[in-house]
């Protein structure tokens, strides 16, 4: 931690502040310039509250040095992580393509959408069995009934299954029934549920809240890897600003910000992000052009129906274009798809 | 909804929009200006995604007419809600005052600010037994021991008590050690967490998230009224903008806004929307000027040791001010303190 | 206009809300629904406030229907504007890139980087001249000497020359020595330089605001449009939002958003967007693949002692080595560069 | 400037960052943490670029320890700048309060108003003779001859005049019927604007942009004050976020937090930051609870036909009301109005 401290403080202010910086167990040393003085306080503390600093009488301003995260960072593992489910490996040098719908409806549809996909190249289903709901009054899932019907798609069409968790007590249904466990942007800071993926073995995609820094996202990644789960995939998915043609900003920026502080996988999700059919394929390009490690789209076959996200569904058509581009846009940065 | 076409849309594109409407269910009326075609389809479909009427080809804009909320808001409940424990009302004439500690941290601690608070007039006891933590190797709370300690703090000296969940399995404890439990702004869309404690006749106090737009909270308010429990109380606490001056934005307009969408009562939070000791006294005279039911404020009597969020709370001393100050700008609007 | 009464107001208040948008100079007619009453004003009013409706007694809501902005609209124009500069079309099938320093600084840097740029295919020179500073301290250009010195850089190297306007009164020495006036991200709601620009008789590239939605940029677009120019090009360079990672957040989601909805060409600026050397190929490959018309880059042969954005520039290699990266991209959705 | 180095950084790396620290002219010294090595850069160089040190290969994190700003610092000048235009002070004990149309529209409307202004008690008349409209097709102002009645209507009214300039060449003109210089949200960066009324000895208002920190805010009050103008006023009229209730997000917390900063008064505008008529009294009270030097009003005797911003402007007996309840909350503040 490096303390500014005031111009023109007075020696004993000075004393007080490093007096107090050693009761909080930090060894201190001082150095004078021209202008100001700065401490630096050095000590094994990553989550101390620098403004516990910042409120003592003579102090400008307070600088942390060190990153809140460990695990996550760049700095702990240099190497990429790659999970391995099945024949599939996120982080690799594939870029790997999630798609379905936004929730599971019924056995025709999740069975019809997951032949789409696969056909089209995809080698993961999403599909939504418990559903965080703006609303009350909206279809809230199939629950357990959706996510078996999910795992006998995938498996008729040698698919792996990711779908979202919801509360702590549903983690064992999903280790059961799906591959990558979902945790959504509204509960990316649900700590209990943090945890409990943490001790789970199965892998877990989080995505960014709406109002989350990156360094947010890695902090909520630290308390899976800290609980003991090393697999954690990050997905962007948009935050909130003050433009509102698009339903979030989708801050693509963050693919290579996130590679460079972390070494866990990034995958992009253009249908959440944008929340327009139209505006899915150029989004679902630009990612991929930027260096996600994988991303997430929404197909329905019959969007106008769908009990959620439908408008921002793309029609199997749509979804095959979409593989065909972004495949040749992978190959220009040296990946495959 | 409302409607409105493209300018020189052929007569055909029209009468698929309508037919495609009438399957959704609505009756659409039609009324033809002198640039555009305006179509107004009716029908009670409080959580239709009208973003399934802006995909169909030949529509311009699409406007909700309704309120996607309904039990929460001031259009369905005329007066204000009044909730009374013991000897508090929340929502009425009297702006009432939960302080104390961010965290429990032990006995000692608790029964002294306890005193404190309450020879300054306050009436509600606040202190965190399980706490959510940006970091995992932060102070996660002492759990039901913080709990029993905050209940006997508050019986001696003849407060209340609000305290926070964190997951639907702790509801009961809640239940049996405060008088107001309080859903966190990371858990304002923890739609499993709404909804135990919709089931709970207890009170709550439910959170701005950082992300949330005013109509946002709303609707998660009425994820806890349409699950059975008529007591909530809102609360600001500051946004997440591109100013990082304060911890967060104090949204203070949001007061009279909910004031005239909601009958809900609105208490403020200054502590935690600031994050500055100095900031807490002008934005607590500030939040009752502009019509606050209740301000929510830490105050801690060892702020330099305390094992959360000290920068933010209050000496005591400060806080007798700052009682002393805002009964008199309760004054000026005709309400009590 | 659409009108949406409170529900169940009296007829009385009805009658009034009609006569005050008659003397508005509306027609008005209504239509029942089962919950509320519905107005609908027409009349030629691109201008009118609806918040002068929104605060009669009775009114819930009110919507414009018609956009606020006309010769910007891809409803006025559907065919894209192409605007012709000597060998160069912007708005065409080419992708056009501009490239250069982000200041002029003397003869010898301005030669050095033209001829870079050149060589590795850029057909538009940038440079600043006057420059638009957040401390009174810093570096604030070479004014018409840069102007003339970058003139001279670019017909060496037979390049096109944009380069910025702060002021109406050197709107003719911007004339005189640039084929593009761009008017930067903090003048885009300068008034009286828009229409200064806009009786020009040279192209005008319009940077996005911080804090401008897209909405608010094509109105300033109108305002140069309806001043007689009508070779606007617009350019998205990042808003501002709670991300500080990156200096702004790149908002690539407007280019396919402004393409639907005007028909005037966007260029994308990852350097400014990003303000980060190492974020700036990954950007300009996704802006290209969201559909970007053009962009636009900083390149800097000794970007260590650039007086201005040095940090953000490219150095020659990186510059040569998009430009090769951006060219495939282009190919993949059909458009050469 | 402090500079953090990489963990495990070789004693290479080191010196090299060390050599280019010299040669941008700082003097370094060195210290060793446990984990990571900081470098101190002393060196007079308010506006260095820090992401010049931040892209060096081997350096973690660069902080400034020096506000970019100087003249506009508390720690520069420790007393409160109070300004004094006739019998008006702004920025000391008294809240000055400026009230009037958002636009001078004629004669009859801008003396009934002043009159209306002055019997209230308020000493300082708003109107706009130029108007930054987002639209080019909206009402303009009435220019040189709307600041002829302004001021007549004030001096017939005793009070003294603020009015908003647009442009450098118009500066002789608001000096000569204005006794404040008003520079609108949307021209805080424009600099040329700045510099003029810099070099003005009339004193100036500066409103806070949309998307402007305050330190961004500062930084232009920087402008005006290094160009020779000590009497600058700012002013806190809302920021743009993600809420849309109200026009603008009203960032009261800037009030306390300017007057720890800077030495400058502070005034807020109710009126722009809610837009909405209902929304300013609450806010008005807020403000001045916060500790505002003075508030901005819109007051208009007949709104309803205002040719710019009625929907905000109060009725002349709710403007009366709003003083009354300000004038008792200055009091507990112990400031009189």
């Amino acid at each position: 931690m490096v303390i500014v401290l005031e111009k023109n403080i007075a020696e004993e202010k000075i004393e007080l502040i490093i007096k107090q910086l050693e009761e909080f167990e930090f060894s201190v040393h001082r150095s004078t310039g021209i202008e100001q003085i700065v401490l630096g306080a050095i000590g094994v503390h990553p989550t101390f509250d620098t403004r516990k600093v910042k409120v003592l009488d003579g102090v400008a301003e307070v600088y942390r040095i060190t990153e809140p995260f460990k695990l996550a960072s760049r700095s702990f593992q240099k190497k990429n992580t790659e999970i391995k489910i099945k024949n599939v490996v996120i982080g690799g040098n594939e870029i790997e393509v999630m798609a379905g719908p936004c929730a599971v409806e019924n056995e025709e549809q999740i069975f019809e959408i997951a032949e789409i996909v696969s056909k089209a190249g995809a080698k993961i289903l999403r599909g939504g069995a418990f559903k965080p709901r703006t609303s009350p009054y909206s279809f809230q899932g199939l629950g357990e009934k959706g996510l078996k019907l999910l795992r006998k798609a995938a498996d008729k069409n040698k698919l792996i299954v990711i779908s979202e968790l919801m509360e702590p007590k549903h983690v064992h249904l999903l280790e059961e029934y799906a591959d990558i466990i979902q945790i959504g942007a509204r509960n990316m800071q649900n700590f209990p549920l943090l945890k409990a993926v943490g001790k789970s073995k199965t892998p877990v995609m989080l995505k960014r809240g709406l109002a989350a820094k990156v360094e947010d996202l890695l902090m909520s990644a630290e308390y899976i890897l800290a609980s003991g789960n090393p697999n954690v995939i990050l997905c962007e998915r948009g935050i909130r600003t003050f433009e509102t043609y698009t339903r979030n900003t989708f801050d693509i920026s963050a693919i290579p910000v996130i590679h460079k502080r972390s070494h866990l996988p990034i995958v992009a999700d253009p249908s959440h992000a944008t929340g327009i059919r139209d505006k899915v394929l150029p989004m679902a390009r630009a990612a991929v052009a930027a260096g996600a490690d994988g991303i997430m789209i929404e197909v329905h076959n019959h969007p106008e129906k769908a009990l959620s996200d439908g408008p921002q569904s793309l029609l199997p058509d749509q979804f095959t274009e979409l593989m065909k581009q972004i495949k040749l846009i992978a190959k220009v940065i040296d990946r495959n798809l």
